[in-house]
């Protein structure tokens, strides 16, 4: 079994957890065959936090993880604190694969969505 | 004349205020007939400010902009702090069009591009 795990920053405000949540479904929804589990955790201020995120996949017979960073910059987070994160449930599970994909501002299709999103708004102008 | 803003959090790592301008100068390459300037100002901790961005394009003859919140979810600085940041330039310059484009999380082009980066890990494993 093949897992994504998107992890997001957290956040007070439960509102923006809870879009995060509901990204991983619809995920989930598009994934069909390149992943049979798509879940989310939280670096801080919301459950679950990574290594449970981790766990319960493993738990559920995951034996392949990509964490995926839903990050726009990399910063101490995700230059640091994601990867110690990460490499703390590899240590418990050596015989998991679990790999850290680029971070979502590396991808090469922003800029397109950027130019997208703006033409939304210029065409209520 | 017509402009994109892209508005980023800042950081105090000056590499990640760079990644903007970098991003901001990849968009104008792409933007060919939708945009005839793209530049990036921050909310915070980086240069320029979103009302001194805003001034240096409506300076340099633009007079629609639409500004781009670079954010993944709808905090406070999403819901107040960048649209008043732009009401105070709108109060400037009333015969300037400045528009607010839906934030960059909610690209309906989201999942896909998560999905797209974690194939670049799955396929080094």
């Amino acid at each position: 079994m093949k897992a994504m795990l998107i992890v997001a920053h957290g956040s007070r405000r439960e509102a923006s957890n809870d879009e995060i949540r509901e990204l991983a479904r619809s995920v989930a929804r598009r994934a069909e065959n390149s992943f049979d589990r798509v879940s989310c955790a939280f670096l801080e201020l919301a459950e679950p936090n990574i290594p449970d995120g981790l766990r319960e996949l493993i738990r559920d017979g995951v034996r392949n993880i990509v964490v995926m960073p839903y990050f726009l910059s990399a910063g101490r987070h995700v230059a640091e604190d994601i990867p110690g994160e990460v490499d703390l449930v590899r240590g418990e599970f050596p015989d998991v694969t679990i790999g850290l994909a680029p971070y979502l501002g590396l991808a090469h299709a922003v800029p397109d969505l950027l130019l997208q999103q703006a033409a939304i708004e210029g065409a209520r102008q």
